[in-house]
């Protein structure tokens, strides 16, 4: 049961990694910082997820990427758009409606 | 840009169904009736996705199943089991605090 319990909570956990992608980079971050801020703020993701994450939310023109060449170990930062700011606010919409279709669900079972 | 939003709407909606489903299905219901339900909840799901997903519940022995062939029709019944009742409340708490988390990231955004 532990098991079955444990994918249904990563299915729900899912989407909102990109959803908290966003919402720390308005300031440009490399992966490993970007991975150590939001594991700090409780979203659990590893490297092998996040770093193909982050390719494909550039791909999609959500964020940007620079690289910094000023240290002895050149990084890619990553960066939030205009059209990241934009799905962020709609995303953050969404989440409101759907907290609020969850809990209306969970009040209505007899628990 | 809207296929690209829609794709994270839907991938921040797919492990709710699940919940969903675990929340109303107290009452057993058929297939049909369970889809009706879901939609009038706001939790918009179609019937190729859902009725495999009843299938895949049952297997993990979160709801049971039951024919009903009073009607003319026979149509197979689902209801919640105990373990079903565990990993709801267990999914209840985790959607607190993942709610918890991505409210306080939003919070901490540039908005």
């Amino acid at each position: 049961m532990d098991d079955v319990l444990a994918a249904h909570v990563a299915e729900l956990r899912r989407g909102t990694v990109v959803l908290a992608c966003l919402c720390v980079l308005d300031e440009a971050r490399y992966g490993y910082a970007l991975l150590s801020t939001l594991e700090s703020a409780g979203f659990e993701v590893d490297a092998n997820t996040l770093y193909p994450l982050l390719r494909r939310l550039e791909k999609q023109g959500l964020l940007a990427s620079e690289w910094n060449t000023e240290e002895s170990r050149p990084r890619k930062f990553y960066v939030l758009t205009a059209a990241g700011r934009e799905v962020r606010a709609a995303l953050a919409h969404e989440w409101a409606a759907l907290d609020h279709r969850v809990r209306t669900a969970l009040e209505g079972s007899s628990r």
